[in-house]
């Protein structure tokens, strides 16, 4: 599959999905964590599946094999990577009483919270479990794939933290909204990239270059995200509208709007974020100020400018079809697609 | 400090909170989570300090000197051990909704479940963070020392969630009570020892030796631990002397008890363990019980029994302070001090 060709089907995520590792990724997890009387078990299947588009595993196998590694070897820790994503899943849906995820009731809404913390807890286990688990690694490269994941989960703790600090506060997240979606999303693309790399046999240096293209990546999937809550319908993101303004979420669209809104437009988006987002006609009237105050065109130039740093990070890898991929993602990233 | 003199102390562990190793694991604790006005490492610090008695790090210094390594070496490691330690705690805290840990508010209590989940997440990524962090350690032993803490947390989830379907559940609980206190307690006794010993260099079978001996000393603790909420005062114990039975724990002294008991007694207990636990005339009937069906005794033969396995595993090491410290541990479990 060439990102050329790609590009032209209704969902490049979708696409990728079905491709050879996404499928191999699907049919593995599916294998590892099938039905089972196991109450434990059980409700961490419900959290990992039906699985979603799997796009950090299938980084992280187009990262092994774009420094010439074997993806079959490092299929596991790319499923472990998965798990650490679903395991703050089901804790962020605790912390912020979210009843639904993926249209179905939340782990915590479903199974209520004690198990809830303990699934969470459980695919965290599961995760460093699944890095190394595989006895032909190289010793080193799981050690530093170790510490890799540690430190990210430390930084997505932080991120949950700063993230919940920052609701409703829109003149103190200009200073901090990189900083928050570098640990909440950036943090956890770097780690499926670099620890792709490293468990592909590459040299540090290396996977810390592929690290850097999955941050950016990452950075520019956020910003696309939280520019979607605006401009795309809730059918193509599948979540209510309104959900950032409800929740006061500070996100880059509405930053760029602020800083170039009179006075009395920021004063509107402070009560409409500090408030419960003003409904339907909240949405309508940020739509509107963003487009007006050029907003929505400088968040894309934000986006394109991740995504060109993430290319920049490539460019040091001879060319190959799991290269392709990785740039094919950076590219999908700046596009329209939902 | 040999092991014949610290028994004369008034209480084993103080002494070896007090000794060398304990000094120094108290001196990093303070050093490496000071005082900050950063939010997470603020909370995981008041979870953290002022610590506890750090068993389970001393265990684990001793362990690596036990097979010839520098225990300097391991402390990070250790640390480590204990930051998982506390991160149960932190879940188990908001799981069983108490109040109160170590004579203070507990983490959720104190900072609300929210603060307190990330805190627990982040403790659990900064033990792995800990386990792999010396530079100079051989890879293979951290990569299996990673795969031994991530089946014991596994391990620890599986007792949590079999500890809360076994309340109040005295008939189901006679065939489970072993695998839930060996998931509950034994498990991160048989890490600390193993890792500790992996860490200081010890081939895998010898470090799986001194697992074992570590899962002796997490059971025997564990039921000393039960049998003291009926033998002991709340001032001995630090808890509230009804607990056990307000919470309706199937521990090993009522299921021996059980065993022992008349119907009508069995009814009664049943009834007991499935409402709030009668309250001092309860835990009163309870003891009196225990006496009469010699549970007391027949407890204190498999405390005996595990503090033997225990021991029996350390025979294989060559004779040193802390083969003695360790053998101590195993004596100290069936002694009558709190």
């Amino acid at each position: 599959m060439t990102v050329a060709a790609s590009t032209h089907f209704r969902s490049f995520l979708d696409e990728l999905a079905r491709s050879q590792s996404g499928r191999i990724l699907h049919q593995e997890l599916g294998r590892r964590w099938p039905e089972t009387a196991d109450e434990l078990n059980m409700i961490a299947r419900y959290a990992l599946l039906p699985a979603g588009k799997l796009l950090r595993p299938i980084m992280a196998l187009h990262a092994a094999e774009a420094v010439g590694g074997d993806p079959a070897k490092v299929l596991t820790a790319a499923l472990g990577l998965e798990y650490l994503h679903v395991a703050t899943l089901v804790h962020d849906d605790i912390i912020d009483a979210d009843e639904l995820r993926r249209g179905r009731p939340s782990v915590p809404s479903q199974f209520g919270v004690p198990n809830a913390i303990v699934t969470g807890d459980h695919l965290i286990f599961n995760a460093f479990g699944a890095i190394v688990d595989d006895p032909q690694a190289a010793p080193a490269q799981l050690a530093a794939a170790v510490a890799v994941l540690a430190e990210t989960g430390r930084d997505l703790c932080r991120g949950q933290l700063l993230e919940g600090r920052l609701a409703g506060e829109l003149a103190a997240s200009t200073r901090h909204y990189p900083e928050m979606i570098r640990l909440k999303t950036g943090s956890l693309f770097r780690a499926v990239c670099q620890i792709g790399a490293l468990l592909g046999g590459a040299e540090p240096e290396l996977a810390a270059g592929l690290g850097r293209y999955g941050e950016h990546v990452g950075l520019a999937f956020q910003i696309r995200d939280d520019l979607l809550a605006y401009v795309a319908t809730s059918e193509q993101t599948g979540k209510p509208a309104t959900s950032d303004l409800d929740n006061g979420r500070p996100t880059l669209p509405l930053l760029l709007a602020y800083q170039a809104a009179t006075d009395s437009q920021q004063l509107e988006l402070d009560v409409l974020l500090r408030g419960r987002g003003g409904g339907e006609a909240g949405l309508e009237w940020v739509s509107e100020l963003l487009a007006e105050t050029g907003a929505v065109a400088a968040t894309r130039e934000r986006m394109k400018l991740h995504a060109e740093h993430a290319l920049a990070e490539l460019a040091v890898l001879p060319a190959s079809a799991s290269v392709d991929v990785l740039a094919g993602i950076a590219h999908w990233t700046t596009s329209d697609e939902s």
